[in-house]
């Protein structure tokens, strides 16, 4: 039987949304693992738009579902949508979409509040026992998630894990071709972009939290 | 010596511009082998905009190089800026964006013409001798490149073979994770997501794609 992996995407761009790189890999390494993927996002306009080429505000307005297609290929579905039930796990790649649509993190840091469809459904994991995986800037959100107590990574930045550290994690440094797991909690992060300098290192963190997530899940058919 | 690889993208999207997942994945193959790598697009606005939930055209308008600049994370520089001296090879992935952005062969077929800035790039790589990989629906534009006699794929779709064969090109079938190589012109092609059914497969042939361009920049240093 092929694991169920949910994934949700918050948009489409580093700056604004889903990191397509971090994505992508998780995508790639789910499929070639015989993981079964599906995507989800929220169905809210995006914070802002930014132009990538300048990394200036662009007027205009964007839907974080839509634009997370685009990652998807047409084949994402609202998240209001996703069941628990129906899948043995979660993965949230980065980007500033996990702090800028999945949640408020961007702009209140430790005040931050997390989305309500993402948080339910986030909520719905962890309280299952499923595995859950979050890269890049996505462990912000896991105090929200879990509760004070809850150890992970977003790398080594001292004001972000201040931030994590303030709302009730306990920051744990990690190297970008690693991961850090909470094993109480079934929770595996991973810096990706937060320190990556190329491509093939952040794959090489993503890389190993897609298979613990996967081996995690195969510890609940026990 | 870094071989230094340029990357020709056509937005961010598989309906209005470049593959996402086909980018990401050469992007990461050359990474991973060492290769140096600049991604360009051409500054033009795309033919139109998709939105990649419904299928529906959006009434909006968007920028190649701005969209293209998200796949690269704001690393990538106007296709008018790019000189065939400074590297050893090119790469266009696939997706509608090359036959819409990159050239009008979405909607004129055999009769379709490449934009001025693209057709320029590629017959200078061309006219070097220098490897080109071609993804996708890219190799389309390989007759209007190399003119007539060009041997490439975009898989086994009858219609866009019959319409490539018209142009001049003597299309080849291929299955997904295989490439065709045109020894005499040093072009390589692979069908990724026009036969791939996952992401996995497309990985395939763009992964032995990357290998055997690379391998080509070599010959070119004896």
């Amino acid at each position: 039987m092929s694991k169920k992996i949910a994934v949700i995407l918050s948009g489409c761009g580093v700056y604004d949304g889903a990191e397509i790189h971090e994505s992508v890999i998780t995508l790639l390494r789910l499929d070639q693992r015989g993981a079964e993927v599906q995507c989800f996002a929220p169905n809210i306009a995006q914070m802002h738009v930014i132009n990538h080429l300048t990394g200036d505000e662009m007027p205009e307005s964007r839907n974080v579902l839509v634009e997370s297609a685009r990652i998807a290929r047409g084949n994402i579905k609202d998240l209001r949508e996703a069941s628990v039930e129906d899948f043995d796990a979660l993965i949230v790649p980065g980007g500033f979409g996990a702090a800028k649509n999945l949640s408020n993190f961007a702009v209140e840091g430790a005040g931050c509040s997390v989305q309500p469809d993402v948080l339910a459904l986030t909520e719905a994991f962890a309280e299952a026992g499923k595995p859950v995986g979050l890269i890049c800037i996505s462990p912000a959100l896991a105090a929200k998630i879990y509760g004070p107590g809850v150890t992970c990574t977003i790398g080594n930045d001292t004001d972000t894990a201040a931030a994590m550290n303030k709302m009730g994690a306990t920051h744990t440094n990690c190297a970008v071709g690693d991961i850090v797991e909470d094993k109480a909690r079934k929770l595996v992060s991973t810096p990706a972009y937060m320190l990556a300098q190329s491509i093939s290192e952040a794959a090489s963190g993503i890389n190993k939290l897609v298979d613990r997530v996967l081996e995690l899940t195969h510890e609940n058919d026990a």
